[in-house]
């Protein structure tokens, strides 16, 4: 170890404490800032940014980046560090500081009009900002630098090293697959369990969402979970992850399952390597990798069979009136019921992925210069009849809906289905090393699946980028069939169909 | 308006948002935070916190100072951001940067032995640390700079500008009349009434304390109100003003004179003038002027006959089986019944102040070198005796009970004092130019005292020091009369006694 290295974390430690500042800004924004505290909180957090952006890119970090190069004493982790912090280095100083001024302002912007624009139904109102933060877009992309797709400059930001060459066969496949086997489903479908839209006390569905985030191996020394209309999982610092859930009277499952979700997001930050947090390669691999772990909590644990069976009997201890005659059956066919819907949010596993592909198809042919923001509506209306057979009545619940395009998270949709692919392509493999863990979900057990996780992800940190893990672990790279063998298996036996 | 000014304000503005992430971290570890996020807590603290300082001491900050010194284009405010700027300048560059640190490493290892040493009532193993924050203390008073008592250095952090000297006198005259004012009381005083020991929910608790502080006209949408084990209030930025209060299921009362007291606090806040808020001169006078905000909400508002009269029937509501049959005259006499207290936090308004003045009197003693820190225990219990007349039996209860010794709070218990002496003497001066309030409160409304407030104190925000302030207010210097007749009126008349 040289002084070096010494100084450089030194400068890097100072830099995750402004980074931490600015994660727990951003967390109490969401959940509990008074409204009128809006301006001068987005006032405080633009200076705090752009002192951890004069942090970031200050000279002397490329000198002790350029002086560390090739250090053979250093080991494994510091060697990733400096992998991982070049690229955030390189980044951060070639895109000229006007241009990230001019980014962080146009969002601003364009989220507040998204929200007056999105109730209104109204595209026109919000097309003139998605025509600039586009443009905006498009010299960060070319700033940065790119090679074959000016997008792959985009969900760089996301998923490290991706390109859209390799999503594009990927996501063809699982269309291909998936529109055939959502119909047939659907086709097969009976009516909406009841239980589902039943109504139920807030405080006690969020009593039960602490208690169960607990029993999947949360640590609540380490962390919190709260209510927030939006859930989200933060990562403050080491020893303060912090997630939270949604509680509406109607959507019992709702809050559950989210809380379930961001259980995921949360394991993942906890088991984090602790002497690496706040330093690159102690954060998470990428958005893709992130999203295994919730998609896998939420819907390979959460929804299987024997969770759910599980899950029932501690349900009813609160809501006895409610659900004291649902059968064990009823419920897991209830967790599992799918919806032609509108919106993606409120998707199920069978249809989520169909909301995804549409997204990133049309980013796609925008950053190709092949559609124009005018085209936007036609386009989205077109693929949602082509993916899910129905058409929005509206632009507020078609292309409207998400705050993505509107904050600048341009290239960030398809980390969300390379998660679900992820998830089910490492839960059959936990699945061949572990045995299978029915007995031990339906009695609540989930620790040799955390263990696993901890073991063959989560303790890594960043020590690999998300290709190399992926082929690490899977002795294969990422694809679509595992997530379309367990929807075959799962819908086939659920709804007594076969594909 | 010059160029010199407009680039200061910029510099403080930037300055101030640093401030605003100090106080929201701050706030959080307090209300939010999981324990073991602590470490890492304290870290990036320390690292805002020297960064708060570089640029508080910047030598531009110095320059613009020089600048603008004497411009006779400014206007009332911008001088008063001047002249306070002035002395936060000097200040923090007077002291070197190697004595902040030991200060705020040595404070913070105290706290932690404290957290220890006061359960196990061991005076000895808080001691070295108590000696080794005292030595820095004495040499923090000295490069900051004092004349005629090193302890005025120190007083001057919380209440600028205050002198040992000035505050003796004042004291020695509140214990002289307070003393036998409280043993008569207390040779008259009846059984505590059963109803203040009682069991209530917290829950509900809270609920009741939520919608009381609206109804004193917090603004809940520029302010939020939570529950933390100590009551506190703070001001976040513009927009954002944060109050917590207590609950405990056998302390009803406890919980609903903290919120007013915090509402006291968090109302000052929300007055204060909006354009100015982050800059020197938007914030308060001083704690002195914003404990007597505090003090009068909780004493000469919530605990008078008139308002405790409208607030019972709200409390039955909520506590209908607990409190159905309490009388108006039960509940205002339950609400005043003084106790004999070693506990400063549980004193009462008779009591209070003598906990204060001891305390006073030690620290003034350690800084004129006449006590040494070994002597503080018996300096305690003495003093003790002789203003309460009931002696500790432990240290725990005794010279260990408050956290201000350990985190380095010398010189701030004065203020509490201070502010209930204010707080008497404004508020007869608000009677004498609003007429008799009674009337009001007995409807629970408080508008036109907040008005008068608004207008006389929380408006000008820091545009006079307190000596200033009160002197325009009152047309005469603070004296303890206004108190001293207020408890002999009050407590003379409930129970029959006269002074």
């Amino acid at each position: 170890v040289t002084s070096s290295w010494d100084e450089l974390e030194s400068l890097l430690r100072d830099l995750a404490d402004f980074g931490q500042a600015l994660a727990l800004m951003s967390w109490d924004q969401a959940v509990s800032m008074p409204p009128k505290g809006g301006a001068a909180r987005a006032r405080a957090g633009a200076t705090l940014e752009a002192e951890y952006h004069r942090r970031l890119t200050s000279p002397r970090i490329g000198e002790l980046l350029a002086d560390l190069e090739g250090d053979s004493k250093l080991d494994e982790m510091q060697t990733a560090n400096l992998r991982v912090l070049k690229r955030d280095y390189d980044k951060a100083t070639k895109v000229p500081e006007d241009l990230v001024k001019a980014i962080a302002e146009e969002t601003s912007i364009a989220y507040q009009v998204w929200i007056e624009a999105r109730p209104a139904s109204d595209f026109t109102m919000f097309k003139p900002h998605m025509e600039k933060i586009v443009s905006l877009k498009k010299q960060y992309a070319d700033a940065v630098g790119w090679e074959k797709d000016r997008y792959d400059a985009l969900m760089d930001d996301f998923e490290p090293s991706l390109t859209a060459a390799e999503v594009a066969p990927l996501f063809d496949q699982l269309v291909q697959d998936l529109v055939p086997i959502s119909e047939k489903v659907f086709g097969a479908l009976g009516e909406t369990p009841p239980f589902l839209s039943q109504s139920y006390d807030t405080a006690t569905q969020i009593e039960f969402c602490q208690w169960l985030v607990k029993q999947l191996g949360f640590d609540t020394e380490g962390g919190i979970l709260e209510e927030s209309p939006h859930p989200f999982t933060m990562h403050v610092a080491a020893g303060d992850v912090r997630q939270t859930t949604r509680a509406q009277a109607d959507q019992l499952t709702g809050s559950i399952y989210a809380a379930i979700h961001e259980t995921g997001h949360a394991l993942y930050d906890q088991g984090l390597p602790e002497k690496w947090i706040g330093l690159p390669a102690g954060r998470a691999v990428s958005l893709g990798i992130h999203e295994s772990q919730s998609r896998m909590w939420e819907n390979q644990v959460g929804r299987s069979r024997p969770f759910s069976e599980w899950m029932l009997p501690h349900l009813k201890e609160r809501f006895t009136t409610e659900l004291g005659m649902l059968t064990p059956d009823e419920f897991y066919r209830g967790v599992n019921h799918p919806e032609r819907t509108l919106i993606r949010v409120e998707a199920d596993e069978l249809t989520y992925n169909l909301h995804v592909v549409l997204r990133f198809e049309i980013e796609l042919g925008i950053y190709r210069d092949e559609l124009a923001v005018d085209d936007l509506p036609d386009a989205w209306d077109q693929k949602m009849e082509k993916y899910l057979g129905i058409r929005p009545p509206d632009h507020k619940d078609g292309v409207l809906q998400d705050m993505h395009w509107a904050i600048g998270h341009h290239g960030y949709f398809p980390t969300y289905t390379l998660g679900t692919l992820n998830a089910a392509a490492f839960y059959k493999k936990a699945n061949e090393e572990l045995g299978d863990l029915s007995d031990e979900f339906r009695r609540g057990e989930t620790s040799r699946l955390l263990e696993w996780l901890r073991e063959n992800i989560h303790k890594h940190g960043y020590r690999y980028e998300a290709k190399e893990l992926t082929q690490k672990i899977l002795g294969h790279p990422l694809s679509p069939e595992p997530f379309l063998d367990y929807i075959k298996s799962k819908y086939g036996e659920l709804y007594g169909v076969s594909f």
